[in-house]
């Protein structure tokens, strides 16, 4: 933070390409960055205070550093480690320093804050404070991250701030290391977030690119994958997640000789996904086939995935529509309504796509043109001069893409 | 045909209820009766002429038994037994006794007529003649077993006109032996017509109830079927069986870590149904418990042919609107257009069904209240003082049921 007071952060949300729902049951699936971001505003002060407007969940606070329940962690802060666990003690400590709060998605966000702030400040040493405002593209329970995305914009804000790395952490020479802090502690926020996830959400909003997963086993970097262009289609149908899962787990246990091999042939998908990319890298497949294959591997996962009963009529709706047009889409996550993904070529025009997103619209879905497997977490320094602590969620990107 | 000069005779259509397209690698399929069957009217003369009447391909045409190329086949008559091959010699004997034809559809009506009669009759010891007259509610070249359901009915008229059978075979001590017998002839009159039949088409017109089937290895009865409501809808897209078998094929090899575990998926759905009748006959599940699997099946398999790519938008929409009314449908035969099936519980109302039918009507589809899994062949001696001989369609089935 030596270079400017005031830097933008920003981090994709992710969505599952393939395997969802199988990945349940120890088969592969692959997620990818998802062009939608979460946009992150920090500004350095010298009053130390800390001040956090997270307006996506409505959240307007600040607290002065010197607040927060020091004594309970001091013992643990070691070097640069975060503290280790957020124990029985500190969490009513937090949960006391926090005050009210309206729902879950509050607490969540602020609990994480907190952990991040305890880990990294050093406020005994210094008057350090710092104003936080973050803007997100991810609705919020849609499945596309937009808790890791935010975990990762808000550690990396705060490793800054807190001079642990570089704001131009993303092209210097140590940038593999930077990116391992940057996740290692989002990792942490998402552990606070949700308990026990896997890991992977905040991986994909961090590194970028795409990922392969596979329960028990971890991920890893899907090598070789491209940028795609993709509608992000979200039919606003609420739906349990728990509710879908244990549905496919009925299923499979009432119908093993049918699901056991419809969960076989996912993992195929997956690992041919994975495959063509590495093709495409060898130079043994050429893009147009990589897009063509990528469209038959979408469109033959959605059917295995409604044929473990998670599909719903508005993403069947969703399908005629794309298809109508010559694209293939699939649900992306839990089904059951959600969102869905659409593959766009290359040489999809642009009439096209807006023909096919005002039709989406008229079925009061939203629906998104974007993009997978884009960077991972960027920060940037800009004028402090200019007042952007509060500007709206299109204007921050608009500065970002400046500066970017 | 002691009993009366004039006989009715009709035999259901199939329908796959389970594993088409999988049935061709060599997994198992379900085919069952449909309750849209071809009636056949039969009378006896003693002018030597036989006489028939074919509406639905539009042939109506006499010849006198003697004109038929005896010389060609007097040889090979031993016995009952049926000629055994259409050889070449006799098939250009009997193109020239056709005559002119419009089109496939009547060449192969006519040949088969010809081959059962030249394999039946014995025109040299009486002055015995015929006239025939069918009417069939199954659309042709719909999947719908037509050609074997004409086969079926008119080997069944000439066995029992040339009295190789009674009229009542079906309620006969010997009924297993007659039914195994017009199986036989109509097997060979779809040799005629299909060159390479799979055989399971007229054993289900012949028998009816339901038959599993594996290539190779031929078909057997599934024990315990039940007759079941059913919709079937004829979306009348025209497609082509052979293009869509290959599409098939192409994925597979395409994609075998993927394909082929759906097809050992869909080789689960139909064991599951055949085992699914066989615990309702053993009592180890009650008919409610049947038909909600029936159900899952019907919605499992369709979105497994789908992952084949052998839907189309006219059978989703059939899925979209039987679904909206709670009824699971799916593709039958080919796909891509042609027929779907819907599976009618029996708490389902009348009022539903009317509904749901006139919303298919509106979409331009051909929808039919019927069964699967109904009798096979059957016939009843009628009065000969009422004049049915060419009556419509609707008259010659009201009368049968007036007697059956």
């Amino acid at each position: 933070m030596t270079a400017s007071n005031s830097v933008l952060v920003s981090a994709p949300g992710k969505v599952i390409l393939f395997g969802e729902h199988a990945v349940v049951h120890q088969k592969y699936a692959v997620a990818a960055s998802l062009g939608l971001r979460t946009h992150l505003y920090i500004e350095r002060t010298q009053d130390g205070i800390c001040t956090l407007e997270l307006s996506d969940v409505g959240v307007s606070r600040h607290w002065p550093l010197s607040s927060f329940p020091w004594d309970a962690v001091r013992d643990e802060k070691e070097g640069d480690h975060p503290i280790k666990d957020m124990d029985a003690g500190l969490k009513t400590r937090l949960v006391e320093l926090a005050g009210d709060f309206a729902n879950d998605a509050q607490e969540q966000a602020l609990m994480a804050f907190f952990y991040l702030v305890m880990s990294l400040a050093t406020p005994l040493k210094e008057r350090t404070g710092f104003k936080i405002s973050t803007r997100s593209f991810l609705p919020v329970g849609a499945g596309l991250g937009s808790s890791a995305s935010y975990s990762v914009v808000l550690a990396t804000a705060l490793l800054i701030v807190f001079d642990y790395i570089p704001v131009d952490f993303a092209s210097s020479a140590n940038s593999a290391s930077y990116f391992e802090t940057i996740n290692r502690y989002a990792f942490k926020a998402e552990q606070v977030i949700h308990g026990n996830p896997s890991g992977v959400d905040n991986a994909v909003a961090a590194f970028g690119g795409a990922k392969t997963f596979l329960k028990g086993k971890g991920f890893s970097t899907l090598e070789g994958f491209q940028s795609l262009r993709l509608l992000l289609t979200n039919t606003k149908v609420p739906r349990s997640t728990n509710a879908l899962v244990a549905g496919v787990a009925r299923r499979k246990e009432k119908y093993p000789e049918v699901i056991d091999p419809i969960l076989t042939a996912i993992d195929g998908v997956s690992l041919r996904c994975k495959n063509a990319f590495l093709d495409l890298q060898n130079g043994t497949k050429d893009a147009t086939s990589l897009i063509t294959e990528l469209e038959e591997l979408v469109d033959i996962n959605h059917c295995l995935l409604y044929a473990l009963g998670v599909s719903h009529p508005s993403l069947e709706k969703i399908r005629s529509i794309t298809g109508d047009h010559g694209l293939a889409s699939k649900l992306t996550g839990a089904g059951g309504g959600g969102c869905a993904v659409t593959v766009i070529r290359d040489e999809v025009d642009q009439a096209t796509i807006d023909t096919v997103m005002a039709l989406l619209g008229k079925e009061g879905f939203d629906c998104y043109q974007t993009s997978v497997g884009g960077p991972g977490v960027r920060a940037v320094n800009i004028d402090a001069n200019e007042d952007l602590a509060w500007m709206s969620r299109v204007d921050m990107e608009t500065l970002e893409q400046k500066f970017l």
